[in-house]
């Protein structure tokens, strides 16, 4: 790859293009935090960081960088996992998070257009303000929603209502050489041509910059109550899931945790959780909109449990209680990674009936490795979060196990029927898991995709399939 | 584009390699239905059709096709509107109509397995006699899943409910070269790498031939009811649809209906339509898990619904109303075209509080061109079926008006924010209209794409974006 070497005039052209020096940053006055995510393992700091305020903004930049063969990057809030927003060619970063406006709700058309610089938390608050409700729900709540459509984050709520990309109905895209295009709308089907849309989902930033998103909103449930239920060991829980499903109650959200977890984030957090009898627990939501319905539901998978071996049934239903359960479930992978002194992390999905036998094979690996592997995640829809924790290993002896462990754990993951990532992408650290599993066919397609929508290859390059 | 001649040689290969004569058909050998689909305007016989029982036969044509750069064209059943199916450069047909078998029901992760010429009839009654629910419902039952998951099929309960593409978690897929690769799976989650499955779902057959899918089902909902509600005129019907919406009841379909379209139904089947005091209805399904919340839902919109203007709500509860309401819904294509001696139609989606502006300038174009324009469709989710009708105009008169009114449609679609196709697709018949709408760089981006999964050109040549 041939990118121009970016220099001060550089800089000072695009200052000049955008008519603004305070939101276009030169090298020594970027801070450190623009190098890298929030565990992908790799960082480098852009060379030109520009805080863009409008698609027309990022059209202009990028058609700079496009003329001049410069490598460029679109950065939302920085929690992605997989290094897929660091700009390891240097080059230009885009920041969207002041592109953070909600342009509209149409109550009549059941969507919200917004700026891609939007955090998750603020279209939650202002839906659910409005009777609305936006069904993805990742855990981090301060990403970005380009960034969660770049991802095409998935989130405790897939069980029932999917993921990211069954709420994104239109986008606008500024392409690598610079020009505005928009794909899908308002409307509720569309079977006119590829869908562009469908393959910008996902791309984590490599075919287009996401300008603006037409999300798909449903009515707010006017119920909602959430389940703790204990088992004696993780398997018991884990294997109840597939009976739930099989019961045809359709809960909102299923996730499992284990005491080590919930230990660690009561330490992180200074809260006590409400139980800690058991080795491990489901936790379940049910929404809908009558209670009674709700109540039916939660019933039928309250008595389910407690027949398939669930030592007790705790409703979650006042205020302290939901806030001490929830705040714990948010603050896992925090709470893991503050244990120990460096992780990596393995989101594989597979079915969901797969989900108890690789955990158990994670734990044979525990004992394998002898090394920690903490995990908590999504037992509803089979999408896992397991970290390998370093605990001061030293560095070759770390890098060593850490790899067999990988390894080991996406070839069992690909034997179930699973994949390399569920919702947190493959960005740069995923790539050769991602390459091990997929046939050449598939590699050399998404390749060609890429191809087509960036020759000169300016456009977050070294990312996903690169 | 330099295809291969195709002669009796290429035919007793392809015999040869099947090991098989009785499934491999030779010109005159090939019945004229595979020349044309059930509207596109456009009809050729392929030179050699082959009926494939499974996907190691298709990729062993196809193998052979690509070595010898010979056209090769996909089909169901044929009931397509736009012609994609229609070999026009002659070459191959695979058939996949005896590729009908239900591999699996998985209970666990809630999917069905299937070859693609299952015919969506035969996948409702199937999960549904096993209490599970394939939500999407086009019309057209006889379709194949194939066929409907290559247009992306919508149907009825797109409102709730939404489009295939919802409901395919992985396919198996024949690309140009004749490899077999999977794309998805039973997961629920999917974050690895670009979506291919969500590019070859409604790409028409042009990027891959589906050999398999796995569908995701639901629980079957426990009730079900529909209503029939006459409005003084049409506009006062669609103008309901967006204030249903803001109450926060979503129907499952809410379907619009004008009295000659009916008339013609009534004529075209032989029985009787329960009403007919009314200009215009909308018929609308509600359904959930208990009576009682499907009940208070309906009640809403009823009361809503004649407070703005309905003149009455009959509930279509009986067995005998159902059969004659729903029969008479689903006979309007065939009635429409029946009551004329040729028809072409415009499928376009548009937002759903367009709906409205919308049929009232069809209404307008059939005053200027003095040409029956009669209509229905989705106005719950903003996809409009419009047939302009021939009624014995001659040949020169007809393809000018045809031309005419429709460049006009579809121009005033895309100023309300809407698309050439909603369901149906683009194929050959609506090429030429997409290209107006669509961009340079989205015309292009697909181009390349083509290229990239099918740099001979071989598969499904000219249609979509070629």
């Amino acid at each position: 790859m041939n990118y121009k070497n970016v220099n001060i005039e550089d800089y000072e052209n695009i200052a000049e293009i955008l008519g603004n020096k305070e939101r276009v940053l030169w090298e020594d006055g970027i801070s450190e935090d623009y190098s890298h995510d929030e565990l992908g393992g790799i960082s480098r700091k852009p060379d030109i960081l520009v805080k863009a305020l409008d698609s027309s903004e990022i059209s202009k930049v990028v058609k700079y960088a496009y003329e001049h063969s410069i490598p460029i990057v679109a950065r939302g809030s920085g929690t992605g996992l997989v290094g897929a927003s660091v700009p390891i060619h240097g080059g230009i970063m885009i920041e969207t998070t002041q592109m953070n406006k909600i342009l509209e709700l149409d109550e009549d058309n059941l969507t919200l257009t917004v700026e891609p610089g939007v955090l998750l938390m603020e279209i939650g608050k202002y839906v659910e303000d409005r009777d609305f409700f936006y069904p993805p729900d990742p855990g981090e709540k301060s990403a970005t929603i380009g960034g969660n459509i770049s991802t095409n984050a998935g989130g405790m709520r897939a069980v029932k209502y999917g993921v990211t990309r069954d709420y994104v109905r239109g986008l606008e895209v500024v392409l690598p050489n610079g020009d505005i295009m928009e794909m899908g709308g308002k409307v509720v089907k569309n079977s006119a041509g590829y869908s562009l849309k469908d393959l910008v989902i996902g791309s984590e930033g490599t075919l287009g910059i996401i300008t603006k998103a037409v999300l798909k909103l449903l009515p707010l449930p006017k119920y909602s109550i959430s389940l703790l239920i204990p088992f004696g060991n993780i398997d018991n829980a884990i294997d109840a899931v597939p009976t739930i499903i099989r019961s045809k109650a359709i809960p909102t959200a299923v996730e499992f945790m284990q005491k080590e977890v919930i230990y660690s984030a009561e330490e992180f957090l200074g809260k006590t959780f409400p139980d800690k009898s058991s080795d491990a627990y489901l936790l379940l939501t049910f929404d809908g909109n009558s209670k009674e319905q709700v109540e039916k539901d939660y019933e039928v998978v309250a008595d389910l449990c407690l027949e398939i071996g669930a030592t007790d049934v705790y409703i979650v239903d006042t205020e302290e209680r939901k806030e001490s359960v929830w705040s714990a479930r948010g603050a896992f992978l925090e709470a893991i990674k503050a244990s120990t002194d460096e992780m990596d992390e393995c989101d594989v999905v597979v079915p969901r009936n797969c989900v108890s036998e690789f955990i158990k094979y994670t734990k044979e690996l525990e004992k394998e490795f002898d090394i920690r592997i903490p995990s908590f995640g999504h037992a509803g829809d089979g999408n896992l979060h397991i970290y390998i924790c370093r605990d001061g290993l030293e560095q070759e002896k770390w890098e060593e196990k850490l790899s067999a462990v990988f390894k080991k754990m996406y070839t069992r993951s690909e034997e179930l029927g699973g994949l390399v990532s569920g919702e947190h992408g493959i960005g740069y650290a995923k790539k050769n898991y991602m390459f091990d599993q997929y046939c050449e066919n598939n590699i050399e397609i998404m390749r060609g995709i890429k191809q087509v929508f960036d020759p000169k290859n300016i456009l977050n390059p070294g990312k996903v399939c690169q």
